[in-house]
């Protein structure tokens, strides 16, 4: 957990190894055994080339590291924006990294708007977007629409 | 796959159990084993009282969605938001549904702009949001920020 949250502080980043069994495994924790990530055969005749991760195991690091930062806040609501930039595969070492950009307050809650990245070992973006925390202390309520 | 891309056109929907299998076959598959989505005893001590499912599991789901309807058009590329409301527990059952609620061309790409939802057996909002994925055809173009 932070143990302080003010603009610009960096969230913990955590480094990933992604392997086929990995992928494997998310897909039989998902249920999504689509072959462009379980059948090379298959997906090596695609434009992929090869099989790729589930886009949604690189946005699960990004929650763990939320999770890490912000408990029961992030874990109880949380809104995110996410522009998927590129597959993962396997072999591929991604680094998830965030920071808060900036502290808001509205209709007396306060909420942390962090931004948030994960890269591959080439430095080249996977996922990135924007994830928003509403903080301990702020009145219960519920978000509204965007 | 659709078929057939327009305004309105419902994509298909998923119905999910969710068994803590389910959860810690997930803990294990992203790495993230925070012990609100393992451990019953520590669990049922917080707010939550009892283990949830990593909000993520959900969104795969949606994905899961998202590429049936669209295949490599939304694995190549897309932009999710998502508003989490509300945890998902052992014993759940998910409903997973969306639908194209506009289509759009900006700088020569056309994209489909669809809304979705998870709901879970009582009918309570798990996860809601939009996915934006570009339809094929379009001249390849990254996305732009927001």
């Amino acid at each position: 957990m932070l143990t302080e949250i003010r603009e610009g502080k960096t969230l913990g980043s955590l480094v990933k190894h992604i392997t086929q069994e990995t992928i494997n495994l998310y897909a039989e924790a998902s249920g999504d055994f689509n072959p462009i990530h379980v059948d090379e055969s298959f997906a090596s005749g695609t434009p992929f080339g090869g099989t790729i991760a589930h886009g949604m195991l690189s946005l699960a690091y990004v929650s763990e590291m939320m999770t890490s930062a912000f408990g029961q806040s992030w874990l109880s609501a949380g809104r995110l924006r996410a522009r998927f930039k590129d597959s993962a595969r396997p072999g591929d070492t991604l680094t998830v990294g965030g920071k808060v950009d900036c502290l808001e307050q509205r209709d007396g809650v306060s909420y942390a708007n962090c931004t948030f990245e994960c890269r591959n070992q080439r430095g080249e973006v996977i996922v990135a977007g924007e994830a928003i925390v509403r903080l301990p202390g702020s009145k219960k309520q519920e978000y509204g629409p965007e």
